[in-house]
């Protein structure tokens, strides 16, 4: 069963009703959101590929292409299986797979995907292996040289390697090269506009010289991908990239709207994603104890914001596995068990990845279930 | 699918080929933690009703009945429903079950389960409010006591909120009282034996008075519930406890293996509990980046361990949603990229819950998988 909520669809006060601990989407302002950073690519004339990573959901990437985004990215060659089996153009997956389980998986996807399937590539070992794959299976593979770009997490470490394997990639008869991946993951979160504005040009300088040198070498560079929601309105600017890789705008989290508050230019993305979480005991002095805990918000960032149930001021603090503590203001009243919390999510990615569903609200009605289809799949 | 490597069952050297990231469990490690713990308890005639909110795994929790467990407890009404729909007998659920649909579900659970379900109750709200609904329903639900113990998370503050409600249970047509429950989260982890073993002992002290309280009222008391991996060796020693809630010992994990690393007279419980990940960027200097990152290990605790292939000394670090950066010591060699490297989890209960499956190995060879039934389950 995908959700026990599925009754409350369509039913007024159904928002407060939610067996917990629950995944919601305020539709409104995620509509907002997926039609602002659309409004603004189609301003600059930069395509948009937005990243599935954050919302592993058919449902949500078929509304960013329906919204004009040439396709979706993955991290995870399981998360692009599921976009493919949902019909999902354009899949380009950002991070190298090099296993043989994985190559063979790859390439089977690759004979049924829908046009645009593309992956990453930094080794000439991976080069070669996919090479023949592909080429044993008949069938050709798009690949795009992905460049370190200051992360240091995956790509080549210099202009030099990036040149050799699309020398290599152009002439691989499995292989089509289609480009250049360049994704700064290190400066998304910079809280300050101004230094991420500084490291950004930095980088796209870098980067910049990176692709005139695969030029000089004859080699054509059609598609330049990267960037995310930190640096979207700055990487979009003044090329070099033909395609921003944007995933956390369409829900936002505590994360990012501190990092961006700031950020004098940047169209304001609204929160859109909360955890509705029940208080389950009000015995102790000075907080109560919800239902949602660590299985429930990702730990890897700032805690969960209270956005709403509780009185002004409250904090979340976490308190195990199952459980959050909600430490009330002092001289505030208690809420009664079984009273309904909602907080904004800490790191909205890893947090996605642990709900099987979102429960879709406008105003304070359920509206609709989204599956999480890919969350786990790797 | 469960997983893509169930293809790999019973060749030999498959625990070196499987797709990556796998949860792994060394089957011998794991199945000498279960006969040291049930060992334990027979010697020292107190029983077992191991958590299941460390496994999520209806197969786990038979091996632990058919090693003379007496039940399973469980964190979420939605683990119970799980482990109850696998034909696990004694499921207890350890966390107040409040919400109006919370109730609907585990009474309706309780109308199904084999005998012995039970959950606790911590407020005269609450037991009013499944009284009804039991009665509604023509059933009669078992329930024990919440005590605080000192955690604070959930239970009753004091000895005459437990009187009061115990009274109360006995008096309600449609519960049974079963006893009362005591857990000590907050002692499990604390890395020095003598003082875990000064707090536990006080705790029992406490909760000494408090049953001798309830027994006062002349109300019967049969089971005292509570304990972890922690604090099994010391408070299954001298009573007051008929049985330990333990979870983790079937795993362990970073975080437990070093808070009783000075544990003298403690059963050296083993790691049994492996993710396997495989190197996919080998570019920069002095480290190179994995496939398992923030979704595949839980990040509330320390960094996962390096077990095996990688050079001694080698340390990880958490690198984004999907990678980990694995810091090699000066002068090793790269492993190359496809390279697999076996990481001890930091904290098993929130790690199990990224994944859909175990991958049981023995020795080199994949020998079956395991679903994580009751992954995500509220």
């Amino acid at each position: 069963m995908l959700s026990p909520n599925s009754y409350l669809i369509g039913r007024p006060g159904s928002r407060g009703e939610l067996d917990t601990p629950a995944l919601l989407i305020d539709i409104e302002a995620f509509e907002r959101n997926i039609a602002k950073m659309a409004e603004y690519a189609r301003t600059r004339r930069v395509q948009l590929r937005p990243h599935a990573k954050t919302h592993k959901s058919v449902t949500i990437a078929r509304r960013q292409i329906d919204a004009g985004a040439v396709g979706i990215c993955c991290a995870t060659l399981g998360e692009a299986e599921v976009m493919v089996q949902g019909g999902i153009p354009g899949v380009h997956i950002t991070s190298p797979q090099v296993t043989v389980a994985k190559i063979e998986r790859l390439i089977a996807l690759n004979k049924v995907a829908p046009p645009g399937l593309s992956v990453v590539i930094d080794h000439p070992d991976n080069l070669k292996a996919l090479d023949a794959a592909a080429q044993r299976a008949d069938t050709r593979l798009a690949v795009l040289i992905d460049f370190t770009a200051g992360h240091g997490r995956t790509g080549c470490a210099d202009a030099d390697a990036v040149v050799a394997l699309a020398r290599a990639a152009t002439s691989a008869r499995g292989l089509a090269l289609r480009g250049i991946q360049s994704y700064s993951g290190n400066l998304q979160h910079i809280p300050q506009r101004v230094e991420r504005l500084r490291r950004a040009q930095e980088q796209r300088d870098i980067l910049r010289r990176v692709i005139q040198q695969v030029r000089s070498a004859g080699i054509a560079v059609e598609i330049v991908t990267g960037a995310g929601t930190g640096t979207y309105d700055l990487d979009g600017e003044d090329g070099p990239f033909t395609e921003l890789q944007v995933g956390s705008y369409v829900f936002m989290d505590v994360d990012y709207q501190r990092a961006l508050l700031d950020g004098i230019n940047t169209p304001a993305f609204e929160t859109s994603l909360f955890v509705s979480t029940a208080v389950v005991s009000a015995n102790a002095s000075g907080y109560v104890t919800t239902d949602a805990g660590l299985k429930c918000f990702a730990t890897d960032g700032p805690v969960p914001d209270v956005a709403a149930g509780a009185p002004a001021g409250s904090l979340y603090q976490f308190f195990g596995d199952e459980h959050g503590k909600l430490i009330l203001p002092v001289g505030t009243a208690k809420p009664p068990i079984g009273t309904r919390i909602e907080c904004v999510t800490p790191h909205c990615d890893p947090t996605v990845n642990l709900h099987d569903a979102y429960h879709v609200v406008r105003g304070d009605m359920l509206i609709d279930i989204w599956p999480v289809d890919a969350r786990g799949k790797r």
